[in-house]
């Protein structure tokens, strides 16, 4: 089986729908995204993987809106073009306004430059931020 | 002037100590760190920076905290070690506490980390996430 | 000629013809890859990088395998289609099974997520990696 | 706490002393390294880490050494200063030699060029590689 | 209205209109690029970052043609569709040559493989290069 | 011998020296900096580097001073100390002033923000731009 293909919940094995059905009860949705889809071509990677993002998605110091308008901050520096259209789509379902979303890149725009303003200007790290 | 020094205030000329009492004033500091410092030997993006900056990180639909973490989501992204330094401590006076800053780099980690699984496996972007 | 079309064999000068002919011998097929043609544009440049590539590339000390596998775990890093296309394809041929496949996405997602997390907690060089 | 020093087994709680004695114990070492160390600021994180690089860079299709280079090599990709040191060092434990080591910076730096020349000459992926 | 739909001149508001308009003044052209279709869905952030485009590509010390390479090389680097394409066809208008943009490909190739050699050799800085 | 050790010109052999002295040659200087020094490990990568970059670096369609600004500015997005501290002491070598770095930079800096908004904005490429 090639790995370029997705694996549907009809073809998949035990382990891979155990991990899809978790998905799916989890997030409240009838079917998983191309992600998992792709991923379970490795069912070790799979579960892995959905276990890590289900622990560390759940709202805990940070609430789940905070936490994908992060995810998707790091997205768009990466340009992960998947990415960018998964976590967007699921931060906006996590409530984020279209408002919110300008400020969320105009942060990520602007830590970009400045990230390479530091570098070039080459900054040396204050000492009140040593402690 | 080397590029590679930082100017002081007492060094500066009208338009450098302009900035510098703006970022003072706005952010209720003593002194400015040396990031502005070292951009001072170019005053036009020292004044543009800045007026940048303090126009995306004041508290709109998003507040000072939550802006605060994305930019330090971007700056440990790139590996911006001053910025990562700095923004470390902006998001921690602006309320960040050891919890969130665990949980923040748990998603960040995380989305760096699916960001190539979906490069590597060529996920295609689910139709639902195109409208 | 805009530089945004691909220079096929039958339109090109001799300089381009001859590294596209060692390319052919060399990798035992019939024709090359879209990166050649469009290189070709600037035949220095085209010499230069096939060169390297076939310097490089050519079993040492690693086996064509592992340096076909370092070469697509760098292009999912970067995020550059095109390579990973490619390279994902030239692992195969050199003998890169599903299994190796899935293993190599796992190691290079979690050097990705732990390269931030140590970037995130600023964490020092052990003394015993200094020597 | 401060989040920016290591914390040491004598101070550590449980969960952590937990994690740090599996670490050594699977790696057959006396101490723990600084990630560790400092990762046990967050044991949900430190076990859950802990537990995804045990399991990715056990030996499977890939042994440990091509593993270890791989992740030397995505780390050298994204300049992550501490994880080129700590991944350099793993990979000389696990056999890599001077000359494997001149290989896989030369596969590195190369992909890292032909890559961003991919990009540059907006390289259209080759209809063969699309199956 | 969706973040993802241009924002045609016809559907603008007032500020939209204000930038739009500038923009076809400074470059002399009858519309804008989608870049700033989009980024009109937040007119504060289309606002700012067109009159720090305007400011920074305005010829100084630099012309015009060098720093559109510059910011063809930055975005090549980052490996940006978008602005492959749009700068790239800005540096040629500007007067880059097929041989030039041969060049800056070259150049930006090689940078960022050495870059990785730098990296991974973990070459510490030259003390004449400190001053 | 460790690969974390610079190799001088009196402790090197042949093929090492006849690249050193070739160098010394081309740059006019009386010693190479650390970034051969420490290449010199892998005496055929140090040969294939340098030709690459001593035929790249010399001047063509674009003059030397233009060619070092655009190795930095990638150095620079890259975030590699080495290479940003070598090769902005080689621009300022080449011609670069004070006035022309404040540019560079500005460039790079607003280079590495727009990208990014292009990213998250999802913008698709202009028709006029594919020709």
């Amino acid at each position: 089986m090639s790995a370029h293909a997705p694996i549907e919940y009809r073809d998949a094995g035990t382990a891979v729908r155990a991990v899809f059905d978790d998905i799916k009860r989890t997030r409240e949705v009838d079917d998983v995204n191309n992600f998992w889809k792709y991923l379970a071509h490795d069912p070790v990677s799979l579960k892995r993987t959905w276990e890590s993002v289900k622990e560390i998605m759940a709202p805990g110091a940070l609430d789940a809106l905070t936490k994908e308008m992060i995810y998707l901050a790091v997205s768009v520096t990466n340009g992960c073009g998947y990415c960018i259209a998964s976590h967007g789509a699921a931060a906006r379902k996590a409530g984020m306004t279209d408002e919110m979303f300008g400020e969320v890149m105009a942060v990520v725009g602007m830590a970009n430059e400045t990230n390479r303003l530091a570098n070039g200007y080459r900054v040396p790290i204050d000492v009140a931020f040593e402690r």
